[in-house]
């Protein structure tokens, strides 16, 4: 592959995207921190100047592979979920195909996941884009929460963070039991725990507004539509 | 430290206990398996083969390691939540004191979390001890949730398994957020999660009985035992 030295701008952008795609393989399985120009270039049966041509340092090689990591997670579940109607119907897409994905993740992991307890202590370029990019999905959720408020589909008093937080515990339980515990069910925990969450959110406020008599109840819940991904 | 490579058994059981605290604190902070001997050595101030006269090999290490957070996580919140009786007053300590310990754990990472995604992808003999001791504590949260439902202060058709799964996902939530994104207000967070959980199974189970008006109302849920520990 001496010629990709010599020569590193031919079939560049498509060389290129082959390489990070093997890296996001490798950092899938061994973590961030174990993706190494060496064991890329092994995989690639390149040499390491090789792949230097192509990523400056081992930082940019990281800061890429997330990079494409959050593409392939936004292209998965973002932005099939801004198709569906503002509000509840979102905010039931943007969890499910979370879910879907996640599971498809079991055999390798989730990089936001694990990259969150990889770099928890590990200050740096890397943990902030990291942060960035869960602070984003974070925000994401937060925001289908909040105008699923806002068109009335869940109750006024609703705590949108505490429901993100929740969300988030439940889709980390199902990466924590099928992944480390090899417990079979777990994706379907996950979607009872969801539907048992929002069903909960609605209950809170009948019975508030039983209590003060003095609100309309509020309105029933629809199932959580937690269809598999197509 | 030469005289401890001469005279291993000096001190003995004294300087080993020394060694493991040490050894505990690093792989709290860097992982198990950023855990070595060499580093160990270097912080002990002792040769590495003062080291291997306390430990044979490093999985040892490691393993010794494991067992002593699994003695210190039952010290603070396994036994004391044992005097509490039977049932919900246990469970809602298992949980507090869980909560209690992961938060006073914000600093470091707490082994089993932080484990669970280092050695997802990683087989052998530390894995297969880490995944035994999740297991069991998983299995105590299981039981007081049975016993809770027994001692008709959950409602029958509790799931019990689904109940250990969502606060497995609390405590994961607040270690994720409050270690990686450095959010304040995780631990509140968890709490009113637990609160909300236990609060909806009551729901669940006493809209059941309105629907069908067979059963009697259960139980109305006691406040749950989050004040902090002594």
């Amino acid at each position: 592959m001496t010629e990709l030295i010599q020569k590193p701008l031919r079939k560049g952008e498509q060389t290129r995207a082959a390489i990070l795609e093997v890296a996001l393989s490798i950092a899938s399985r061994e973590g961030l921190e174990g993706l190494t120009i060496g064991v890329l270039a092994d995989r690639m049966a390149m040499s390491k100047s090789g792949v230097f041509a192509h990523f400056g340092s081992r930082e940019d090689l990281q800061s890429e592979v997330l990079r494409l990591y959050h593409q392939h997670f936004e292209q998965d579940v973002f932005y099939p979920s801004l198709r569906e109607p503002r509000g509840l119907p979102r905010l039931e897409s943007l969890f499910a195909r979370w879910v879907a994905r996640v599971s498809m993740e079991i055999a390798s992991g989730c990089i936001y996941i694990s990259g969150a307890v990889e770099y928890d202590d590990r200050p740096g370029a890397i943990r902030e884009q990291l942060v960035e990019m869960v602070r984003l999905w974070q925000l994401a959720l937060q925001r289908a929460a909040t105008q699923s408020i806002q068109e009335g589909q869940l109750p006024p008093d609703t705590d949108a963070d505490q429901l993100v937080f929740e969300m988030y515990g439940l889709v980390l339980a199902l990466h924590h039991d099928a992944r480390f515990i090899k417990r079979p069910g777990s994706v379907e925990r996950a979607q009872a725990g969801f539907a048992r969450l929002m069903n909960s959110l609605h209950h809170a406020a009948s019975s508030s507004a039983s209590t003060a008599a003095s609100k309309e109840p509020a309105k029933k819940h629809t199932k959580p539509n937690t269809k598999p991904l197509a």
